[in-house]
């Protein structure tokens, strides 16, 4: 019998496949004028990204009894989403970061100018995407999720999120501005992600109430996970304890914590996922799977 | 009997009055840490500009016999839309423009990383706002509107004329880029913002077509009105010859074709906006007035 690392690993390729192909047939290469662009966009939204968020959303569809094909342009919107905020969280008078990913950050390869007009466009490609008529979704659903996407995405999440992460860089921060910074920048487009999934599908208040729930907790958790990694992995690689958060000052749960706590944190995080999540049947595995190994992932 | 103008001073501000009423309500000030995004998108917002857009939106719904009070989230989402364009083309990674409308733009203010985000979340907001349910308005026709501004201001639209914008910066430009920049970077919205008003108000597809003509041309009147005034309130002013645009070398009508034929050009859109609405009523007489008085206006 298989292990459940490998179903889920099965599971999350086979899904990062059909966004993949999904998204280049939204996002196909251009000619003319719009070849800049398009290519400024298409770099940063195929540089390799694990798709966590279109992968919830399908998963949740599927949870609550959906069809994950059905949620797939609603799952390539939010990519695009999370990618415009990628770009312009690189850009220098943010984050300034050279790489993403390994990579040259977009603003290296294209310049800061089309490097943010390239998030602007996928922002605006997302609300074209999600309003262009999708297969089997009423137009009253299909409203109520890009409101949905937009609230997580706007000025009372992700970017306050996002504004707040800049405005603490290089300060001494406590508890309450990081629990801010994660419950805007990362948990609201997550959750979003997953609430999306479950209203194409047509979930129940319940099920949305315990999707949310898993979704803010397996959120957290995953952010949590990743600022440890970021700190592990630069031990590793650097022989030196400082990871690229902690020497810019980021932020962060380990920084604040140790990592020691922070695994701790995570470990009862994904607990109230799981548990969350309790009322679903073997529909929620996908779901169960990911909480339970966000915990543990090595990249 | 009052003339022409002063009926149009009239309707202009009772217009704008409506709209920045209700941009107020629907972008009111923030405390706590979304304090300081808000009071950045409210900073260029409420900066004095003329609703152009939302006016066209609201004046067309009119003339298709439709309330312009209906259609005054969707107006208020396209001005959302514009100012974001307006904040980042100002960014120093595009024209790099410290002053708008008088006033220093919005990274003189709240930084570069702050004016980013708060454009971000300007267009997020408009989609917001018009996903957020309009009322007397169908889901289907709602979800067409979305699609509709979205279209015009994603990277095959207004995001394309500002990257050929920025490229043509400098260069020596040929009136094929100039017409493609405008058709793009002003066209496309001013366009959708009639388009948006007249689905709004349920118009049919002859009286769409002719509201499209009708904004291709006066869209393009009003760019270069607006490129000839840039050069002649710069030679009033400064007693010289050079507006700031012809300073930068941007690719402009007056710029190229010179300030004369440009007058011309504007003269035979003017005319060609006028006789493709020439199948409505009076009701039409606000875009009537408004396409006459483009070549005319002084500021």
């Amino acid at each position: 019998m298989k292990n459940q690392k490998t179903v889920l690993k099965e599971y999350l390729d086979e899904k990062k496949r059909i966004v993949d192909s999904a998204l280049e047939e939204y996002l196909p290469k251009q000619t003319g004028f719009s070849y800049e662009i398009a290519e400024s966009m298409r770099y940063t939204l195929f540089a390799g990204g694990k798709r966590l968020r279109p992968v919830l959303c399908m998963a949740s569809a599927e949870t609550v009894g959906g069809n994950a094909d059905i949620v797939l342009p609603v799952a390539c919107a939010i990519e695009m989403i999370h990618t415009y905020s990628l770009i312009h969280d690189d850009l220098p008078s943010m984050d300034n970061d050279d790489y993403r990913r390994g990579k040259p950050s977009n603003h290296k390869i294209f310049g800061e100018g089309v490097a943010v007009l390239a998030g602007d466009a996928l922002l605006t490609e997302a609300f074209c995407l999600l309003s262009g008529g999708i297969r089997d979704l009423s137009p009253e659903k299909n409203l109520s999720i890009i409101h949905e996407i937009s609230t997580a995405a706007g000025f009372q999440g992700m970017i306050s999120g996002q504004v707040a992460d800049l405005r603490a860089e290089g300060k001494k921060v406590n508890m309450e501005s990081v629990d801010y910074i994660h419950t805007h920048k990362t948990q609201a487009l997550i959750t979003s992600s997953i609430r999306a999934g479950a209203i194409a599908a047509g979930a129940g208040e319940d099920d949305m109430r315990a999707l949310s729930e898993y979704g803010r907790n397996a959120g957290l958790a995953f952010q949590i996970a990743d600022d440890m990694l970021d700190i592990e992995s630069s031990r590793e690689v650097l022989g030196k304890d400082t990871g690229s958060d902690e020497g810019r000052k980021k932020a962060t749960y380990p920084s604040l914590i140790g990592l020691e706590e922070s695994r701790e944190k995570t470990r009862i995080l994904v607990e109230n996922a799981l548990s969350a999540i309790n009322r679903f049947d073997e529909r929620a595995e996908p779901l169960r799977m990911i909480a339970t190994f966000i915990a543990e992932r090595k990249s």
